[in-house]
């Protein structure tokens, strides 16, 4: 345990100031107005900075997708049963989600990890079994995890920051499945952002209203039962979060640590993005969150975290599907920012009024 | 003249129904939650529809750029000197423009066409020729373009939708280049809506406000000279548009008439599509906008036109740049809905409550 709180501890690295001016110089040399191409111009800086050099790249991409059960589920907070994710978690080993997918079309590693579904789906090819335990407890009546096991799942995801960073990669992802985790997500953003219930908790994989007031209430009882340790981060995560969750938190305290970009997918993952910020001061900075999710709470997450993501397609299906189909447009920033000629180059004139 | 007339009275394509309907039905059963993928399932369903195929794809796209200079530019209504025009057509041909980078890294093909420059830039590799003469006229004095020259210029936007149609490609993109060419699409635009030039006019490549309040009179100026004759469409680009805005929306059209579905860029472009579809009832179903340019007229147009956008990055540089920046949405909306395993082929349940 000693190991695991020591590098929960290490601090955050710090983006190369210099590179980002040395990118930011750049950008007013290339052949157009100082501007115009908007958000794709502040990546390509920002990445600049990020990764460290003047030309910044995101060829290289990682997408790990974390996947885990919920206790809580048997409160009856989702529109889709319980079985699914050990189903997609065999989706996933086909090749046949969403994310498989876009990660084919990138050309981005994939993996996939199981931190503790409820059914045990056997080995599964491409599906890392990391399980610590049939899903967390219902937090409406226990904590959700054991110190150890948010220890070893934070850890997991640490581990898979660490896999992606020795592999020399540019961009992590991190991506979730797990039937409930938006309950979850909900309950443990409540606790960091000090909101009720009805603030964070929607409609998820596609709740009816009626099904929504009910997860509000469970969330609220959750809320009560746990109230006099939330005010603990950990505490937060270990009795509010799940496996996948805490994994997340961990792979984007890993990357933030190591220096790796982030590029956070929706909901979940932004609660997770959260944790991992109040954690440790500096975080954040790693993060660059890729779209609004239709989830409603998420406005209020990417809020707090004061971003402004770059995609509103009312994306709602996590394991990092929405942090993918961005990840074309950083490639974008990062060709326009290294092979657009200068004025100079290019013999263009410049503003004249 | 008459051939061009007639071609322009011809009626747009009709989408597929059916195609539609199978490439719904299909997103219904792909494992994920029902509409979880927001709009890059309404993408590839009504790319289905525009296409006539269950399974559209969006590899072949081919880009148009259309050049040209504007009279009024001697009103100084641009931040920029009206050299640049030609200075961009060789930044163009010597590939180190924002739209051949972005046109390489999606293996685009790229054309541009010089509708008519000031200055004669000799011949330029990859620069189509076809100048109508040296600029439009100053709108605040005359018309812009002669009949005989809009008439070849919408039929030069027609001949380059016809190539890309006959070069069997799935996606048309139309940018364009030429200094004051924001003054000439708000004059336009406010022409086709209706609106005083206070609500179309902006800083364009980086006006000071000052500059816009000098462009908004100028553009006042010539509503007043030309009223009696803009109820009438044809009229209106005419005498308002510039050459390489008759040239788009003539290869809009086209694209209307043959069946080719069209990206449309930015605030130029999107004016220049509002002119298509008030010419030719039905060509705006072909019409799909990318983003929401910085260019605050830009929404103004796209709420006329009922169009939600893609992107919206604060881009303002043309070119079809914002189109582009789009292009890898729709190729992985297709990509998406062409590979996910469907419910019944990875034995994942559906949605219980």
């Amino acid at each position: 345990m000693n190991d695991t709180i020591d590098w929960l501890r290490g601090p955050a690295a710090s983006p190369s100031a210099a590179a980002g001016r040395e990118a930011t110089d750049r950008q007013l040399q290339l052949t157009k107005p100082p501007g115009a191409l908007g958000e794709l111009e502040a990546l390509a800086i920002r990445l600049a900075a990020l990764q460290g050099t003047p030309k910044p790249a995101v060829e290289r991409v990682h997408v790990t997708v974390f996947a885990a059960d919920h206790g809580v589920a048997t409160e009856q907070v989702s529109a889709f049963p319980q079985a699914v994710t050990v189903e997609m978690l065999r989706n996933f080993a086909h090749g046949g989600s969403a994310i498989n997918v876009l990660a084919r079309e990138l050309g981005a590693i994939l993996e996939v990890i199981n931190l503790g579904t409820v059914n045990d789906p056997g080995p599964l090819e491409g599906v890392l079994d990391c399980r610590l335990g049939p899903g967390t407890e219902n937090f409406t009546r226990a904590a959700a995890m054991s110190p150890e096991q948010r220890a070893r799942a934070t850890r997991t995801g640490r581990d898979a920051a660490e896999r992606a960073f020795l592999a020399g990669v540019q961009l992590f992802i991190g991506g979730e499945m797990g039937i409930g985790n938006t309950t979850a997500a909900a309950a443990l953003g409540c606790a960091l952002l000090g909101l009720p219930p009805e603030h964070l908790a929607g409609p998820g994989a596609g709740l009816a209203p009626a099904g929504v007031a009910h997860k509000v209430e469970v969330i609220r009882r959750a809320l009560l039962l746990h109230r006099p340790h939330l005010a603990d981060p950990h505490e937060a995560l270990r009795r509010l979060g799940g496996f996948e969750i805490a994994a997340l938190t961990g792979s984007y305290l890993g990357c933030a640590q190591l220096g790796l970009p982030v590029l956070v997918d929706g909901f979940i993952t932004s609660v997770a993005a959260l944790a991992a910020a109040r954690l440790c001061p500096g975080a954040a900075q790693w993060f660059i969150f890729a779209h609004r999710s239709a989830e409603p709470g998420h406005r209020l997450v990417l809020a707090a975290m004061g971003s402004q993501p770059l995609l509103d397609l009312g994306l709602r299906l996590g394991e990092g599907s929405g942090a993918a189909a961005a990840v074309p447009l950083l490639r974008l920033a990062c060709a326009l920012h290294r092979d657009m000629a200068t004025f100079a180059e290019a013999g263009v004139s410049g503003k004249e009024r």
